[in-house]
């Protein structure tokens, strides 16, 4: 049985605490052995040796449902049995989940974003100040309405890179516009739900502030809304590489 | 034959100095007569005779391919045929087209809105400053790549809005929440479209001027985005007529 | 002696764990009884006495240096010469206070911005990603550049507020109209802070999702910025009540 | 009495249909003749003669008030005595002048700003819509409100800048972020004005389309805000060129 020899760092691994297998993409050939550098990656499906591998817990702003880690993996043995279709491919069959993942991300945001929003109109309805629910004024009621407007629309892109996918066409645009204005429009509807609970917003007991630092880990990651445009930018508009 | 007597004013009233005929909206009952106030308004298809109508026309921002008129009407004699459909059922008449107006706006703006976007990108794609593409900067493509996934999304709304009108369906959140993404997005793209051309922007010979002023007839109207994000809070998010 | 017997509800009291001393507003003439409600309101400086005086501390988003509370003040003894100044000016006072809170409020947000500002500046400078510094990024350092200028604004209107204030004149418009440039300025830097740093920015040991949260407190509060721009609608621009 | 030939192109050149003198800045000596590009510039004040200079007036969105124009310069003689100081310092003769012109460019901005908010609050507060002014609707009164502050603070920006220009001092920075702040908070009171005003901000009668049209011009120019935030990001904070 032939075995490779694994070594790197790889941070934001989710659940590593709790893993006993582990997803692992690994160069196997060298960057001038390959006609393209991306060709010597290769992917894995192994244990998670502790001998071997170091896990160092991150200290986070929300997601704690989960752990999320640093890995430092010291000479790690891997059987070849472990390799995941062909070798050198691993790169490739990451990229061919890339749009699922933006599609799914979406419409996870979506609904974190409905949640909040449907948290925030519920308080505007039942909190009275000065003789009258809160949700009387236009100040409280039409950043909300907005953001209704904006998540449905966003659903709307996501299930149309979702029809396309299903369809096996090309959705690239698609899935990255609807990541983008998904999490865009989460992160307003969060932002507007806190501060719809005005001094409340920042109790734990309501909840809204805790949406507000879920959502974030989704406008940062895995791509960020910078990189998005970039790429709707050369995609959509036909425009040079910025970077 | 039977004739009625009509005066009154409207403002807004587009090509009415071409027109001979007109569509006329009028009180035939009073207030106090019928159940509820709506009720008295019946609607006419009539000539447009100038010995009792005064048309001054609107000096105007833009929209300059047709009048944009104040009218007086003064006695007008209008004949009973020429009503249409029952008497006092003019404005439920009206209500019927609101939607689909609001979906035909939609899609205008869209369209305004890609046409921006289109010759922005052409000129950020040909404009060489400091030796480059002016479009490889950022802060020029990162804009027009949100414009374009704005525009994308109200899209969506408005077919989804179109969808539903066509099979009969309710959809006046959708009517209503397309026009306001699509005329915002709009003038976002059109103002973007004005920046990416610097001082060229300022020029008519390059269109996004007229471009920008076009845009705002339907940012304003037929309903102000403050109405439509009302309507929205009220019917979509149960909360409180705020006016 | 005489003792009053106070009895009533707070929210929001800062630091109540560690205290035995408290500043307490209280009715001490029914509303009836008094020209206008606010006469009857009285301050005092007594015992926080936990026999009478429950504590409940607020789980909350940020600002953990110091406990929040819920009080519950039940039938609290409180001597008369505990009392602050004159029976039935307590409302008084405190809106004495309340423009030069605005204007530390303002100081204090625009030091965190700054605070906010540098940390993202120097990441960066520093990351390296794709072979150059991510700060070479106008979609990275054009809204940390917005940001600079923002909170520089704010500053200056802060301190425009203080040297009404320090001159014994009307600062109201100023004071409030700081408190809300600076507690926006100070939201959009830390949140563009976090978005700098990219993954790293949901990791606490960057420290600048702190910031993100810490500046929500003064965005929501002591007045929320619904409340400031009702204000100057009304006296800076003559604007009717809106509520 | 030496005379040059001078030819070349200049765009925006303002009133000079009107004009029988001309600013000029023309290279004196080649690049390759001088230790830095910008050492070759010399600056005249010259007689602007039809025979060798033609003007084409630009058609433009607004500033009617003057021309504007495209200068073809065909063999120009130009005596050397209008030169302008000493040759080959021109353009450190212009930058003189960029922080000063940068400044006032603020004030006008903050004028411009301020007359569209005071029209824009009269109407608010005489339109009546649903039986009460529409300045009652925070939909309409807020965005006011927050053009005042805006406005208010890019003003003390301003004054900042102005006082160490006047004092001799280094003013670069606030200069820049005046114009920066001046400009992009009149487009936001211009734009407000008009949509307060609702079908009637499209109708010229009301003026405040007009306003929108003006600030648009010194939203662009002399230096666009991408230019500024750059110039921010670079001296303020630190970071890379980007371009």
């Amino acid at each position: 049985m032939t075995t490779i020899i694994i070594k790197g760092e790889k941070i934001w691994t989710s659940t590593a605490l709790q893993s006993n297998k582990m997803l692992l993409i690994a160069r196997t050939k060298r960057e001038d052995e390959t006609a393209r550098p991306i060709d010597g990656l290769s992917l894995f499906y192994t244990d998670l040796n502790r001998d071997h591998v170091e896990i160092r817990p991150i200290d986070k702003m929300g997601r704690k449902c989960v752990d999320s880690n640093q890995l430092f993996i010291d000479d790690l043995p891997v059987p070849k049995e472990d390799l995941i279709g062909e070798e050198g491919k691993g790169f490739r069959y990451l990229l061919h989940g890339l749009n699922a993942e933006r599609i799914l991300i979406s419409a996870s945001m979506v609904g974190l974003g409905r949640c909040a929003l449907k948290r925030a109109a519920e308080y505007a309805r039942d909190r009275v100040v000065f003789g009258r629910p809160i949700g009387m004024n236009q100040a409280i009621q039409h950043p909300l309405a907005q953001s209704w407007a904006e998540l449905e629309a966003a659903n709307l892109m996501a299930f149309r890179a979702a029809g396309l996918y299903d369809s096996g066409k090309e959705c690239g645009l698609e899935a990255n516009g609807a990541k983008y204005l998904a999490a865009e429009a989460a992160f307003k509807s969060c932002t507007n739900a806190v501060m719809t609970h005005g001094g409340m917003g920042y109790a734990k007991e309501f909840h809204v502030e805790r949406y507000l630092r879920e959502c974030l880990i989704h406008r940062l990651a895995p791509i960020s809304p910078q990189l998005i445009l970039s790429y709707l930018a050369e995609r959509a508009l036909d425009l040079p590489k910025s970077y």
